[in-house]
């Protein structure tokens, strides 16, 4: 059963159950530009809600601006993706009396909302997966009324960017109850409890968001939790790609693992290299001159700390950048960057301490010897990833090389254990776009059937139904067939024309 | 952790488990192919199969050779949804110079098999939601290795389906371990909770699907879960229906509770009908005649017993076809319709009775007065059910008459919390079609995300990845330009075609 909620959280519940209808009910030009509004708001005020946030989180001034233009496009997807209406899937059986079991019923399907969701903001993305990031996006172009639950590192930020947001959702016409924000752990888990509220989202890390998932699937109806939570993204790296530009790959490895303080879910914290090769030095050179930068906040520098002590003291491990961590008097942690390196069966050894993620600037070099099967050890040594990353050489690329089936099998093996194969890049720096998938098997995911970046991440909280032998005016619009939104409409052949089993036959 | 497995389950998870990559790389058009193998090996061997099934079942010949051609229907169609390919929902980004964040890479997703599932099978259809059914046929349809929990009302017939099932895969080029059948409620316990396991899908009733969907959810590395569970099917009358038609509603009405003896999940429980009406008359006179038929196993009869004494026993209830329940010398119950009415107060005061399914012939008459809000009647009485019907009078369904507005608020109650909303006809009878949407919020299901019938059911078994930048030879066949498959693609525009919120300023 549900505990009691406080008067204020009852309310805020209160408020976003009897909103939902109506938020369902909003035109979908109406809702999408609502979202429009609140990107063209936050624009609009983004010099002040930066200078919050840079005080609050310790980012950068260019990081945080990049952040609010990523966060307004994300928005602007989303309210495309709304208008558009291809996110529907509106699938519409005419009656058909040649039906291969008999007569069939008029039957059509569309995706409705789900009902009022609660969104747990993260702390490494202030505004990008925070209180209008991309989540909430979602949500709210899905017709969902939303709860955000603030992120406890940047509390006035987030304030607000609610004050900002409600403001701009109001203007655009959307019902009173679409969005409100909550502060507080205990509020945020009586929130999701709630019988009232019809799914979860989260961003944060794999304790966290596994304890919310537990809480949303052992409710007496039990809701989808849709937690993108830790990973490790491991790399492998051909000796082919290192003899062909080592300064390059260790360049890009040191931005990847260094950028935002290394506090991204996508950070590469493990990366496979050849046995004796050129890169550790060419990541020696190229970290000279690193910056420090400051963590978020005392609980993940100390987080960071303890991880990469226990990391520095493991049987075999050295150092290729040093690294460093020292505390300020108001008790925030200030990193350089650590790369580590060690032997493929050193790590095997301590692969208990060396596969958890380190949230940090932090990686490590695993040097591998030539014959390794490389594809068996993405299923040695980790779970579920965000994604997995390749760097081959040229030829390799090509397909013509001697080693060629052996990448096969380590794409294949990557495939099936990660959300986003790359090649040649590195994995922080997620595209918002439609193909994109962020996502993975767990623990990178509490729930892999859709993405957390991207404009597919609008399914996460729509629901499908159907309607037999409904008439024209009791129809959803985006089912009639005088398709009055203009949506993508895909309709079943009927008749003569139904194959049943012809093309595979083929 | 996991307990240990018996020597005999260990084996049959090791093989599905070692199969996977392989049934995942089989080309569509050979899984599509043996699809359809497995449809005409069950036709072909119907009446062994179906002697076998009355035996086991005691439903009639006639409803189970219906049965053996729905679910040969069903394989060709996820047949032709493999070969077609859009299920794959292939997404391609082209690099872009002109993105509106940056350059953005290429990135294209598609979706890819979980890995094993294990299908739980259901007993009230031997054929169609059994091991050879419309989970079965879409979860190798997805790609994935099966294994089936046979269920325990028939397992000579599910050893024989099996067999005939192997046979035709085997036949038709799938690799070894693309199916195995097991039997044990433990054995299935024991498999489900397996870290190998990548998914579950069953079909049964609501205290045996949270009780599999809570261990799935509470693994180590919890999997996704997808239970067909009880259903209330709420349906309601209108008077204009009732002056229109009384005498086609009530027969239609008695058809669709004492059809395959009641046990069926979408068996409309509770209709609301006119006070006063001529429909309980027209009801009683309907079932003069109705034939006795067998509960399929002892336990059912005697759980329908239960309930249909509560149900008795309640104040303001009354019998309007008396039905009735007999043993016989092997402890099997035959049954006969029953039908009861009671006001609307009275249910409401025994809502804890009346609202819970009665899995056999059985359904009661809810009689509302005339002013009855009926949309508040939804969210009153129940909570998310497979689906809701609603029978109309001809100018009611024109959308004309002065309770247009009243009728429109039911619908879209009943959308807010079923599957499928119905117009003028029964739920019993799901066509398995694209369109068909056979779940609902919980607990008429564990994962309302996708369907357990018609061919959307196939996404339950996939999961997105992207791959970024990568080289045409290590891309999957739906990814690439060439598109050897000829499977649908949805390139995105790029550069100044590209919109980011224009379609939502109009």
């Amino acid at each position: 059963m549900t505990d009691a909620l406080s008067p204020a959280i009852e309310a805020v519940v209160a408020r976003a159950a009897a909103a939902a209808p109506a938020v369902a009910a909003v035109e979908p030009v109406v809702r999408a530009r609502a979202l429009v509004a609140v990107a063209d708001a936050l624009e609009a005020d983004r010099d002040r809600l930066v200078g919050i946030a840079m005080r609050e989180t310790g980012l950068t001034e260019a990081r945080l601006n990049g952040e609010v233009a990523r966060t307004a496009v994300q928005l602007r997807l989303f309210a495309d993706t709304v208008a558009e209406g291809a996110h529907l899937d509106a699938r519409i059986d005419p009656a058909d009396d040649a039906f291969a079991l008999g007569a069939r019923p008029d039957i059509r399907r569309v995706h409705v909302p789900l009902g009022p969701v609660i969104n747990f903001a993260a702390s490494n993305f202030p505004f990008a997966f925070s209180v209008m990031g991309g989540d909430s996006a979602a949500i709210i172009a899905a017709g969902c009324p939303l709860i955000v639950k603030a992120h406890p590192g940047h509390p006035e930020l987030s304030d607000a960017t609610a004050e900002v947001a409600a403001d701009a959702l109001s203007a655009a016409g959307m019902p009173d109850g679409t969005f409100q924000l909550i502060h507080g752990r205990e509020e945020g888990v009586a929130v999701l409890r709630d019988p009232r509220i019809a799914a979860g989202a989260f961003t944060g890390s794999i304790p966290a968001g596994r304890f919310l998932a537990d809480i949303a699937a052992s409710r007496p109806s039990p809701i989808p939790f849709f937690g993108e939570l830790g990973s490790v993204n491991p790399v492998f790296v051909t000796a082919a790609a290192v003899a062909e530009r080592a300064d390059a790959l260790a360049a890009g490895f040191l931005a990847s693992v260094s950028g935002s303080a290394g506090q991204l879910c996508t950070k590469p914290g493990v990366v496979f290299i050849p046995e004796g090769s050129a890169l550790p030095d060419a990541v020696r050179a190229a970290a000279d001159g690193s910056a420090e930068h400051r963590l978020l906040n005392p609980g993940i520098a100390r987080a960071f700390e303890e991880r990469r002590d226990a990391a520095l003291a493991v049987n075999g491990i050295r150092p290729v950048v040093d690294g460093a961590l020292r505390f300020d008097s108001e008790g925030q942690g200030w990193a350089l960057p650590t790369v580590l390196a060690i032997p493929l069966q050193a790590f095997r050894a301590a692969r208990e301490t060396l596969t958890e993620e380190v949230f940090g600037p932090f990686s490590i070099l695993v040097e591998v010897p030539e014959d390794t099967d490389l594809a068996a050890l993405v299923p040695e040594f980790f779970e579920g990833n965000l994604s997995g990353t390749v760097h081959l050489g040229a030829e390799e690329a090509d397909g013509g090389t001697a080693n060629a089936a052996d990448l096969r099998a380590l794409v294949e093996a990557l495939a099936r254990q990660v959300g986003r194969v790359l090649f040649d890049g590195w994995p922080t720096g997620v595209a918002v776009t439609p193909a994109q998938q962020h996502g993975g098997p767990w623990p990178a995911t509490t729930n892999d059937s859709s993405t957390s970046v991207g404009t597919a991440a609008i399914s996460r909280f729509l629901r499908p139904v159907a309607f037999q032998n409904a008439p024209a005016a009791l129809l959803p619009l985006p089912l009639r067939d005088d398709n009055p939104l203009g949506v993508p409409q895909a309709v079943s052949p009927t008749g003569a024309s139904q194959h049943w089993g012809s093309l595979a036959r083929g």
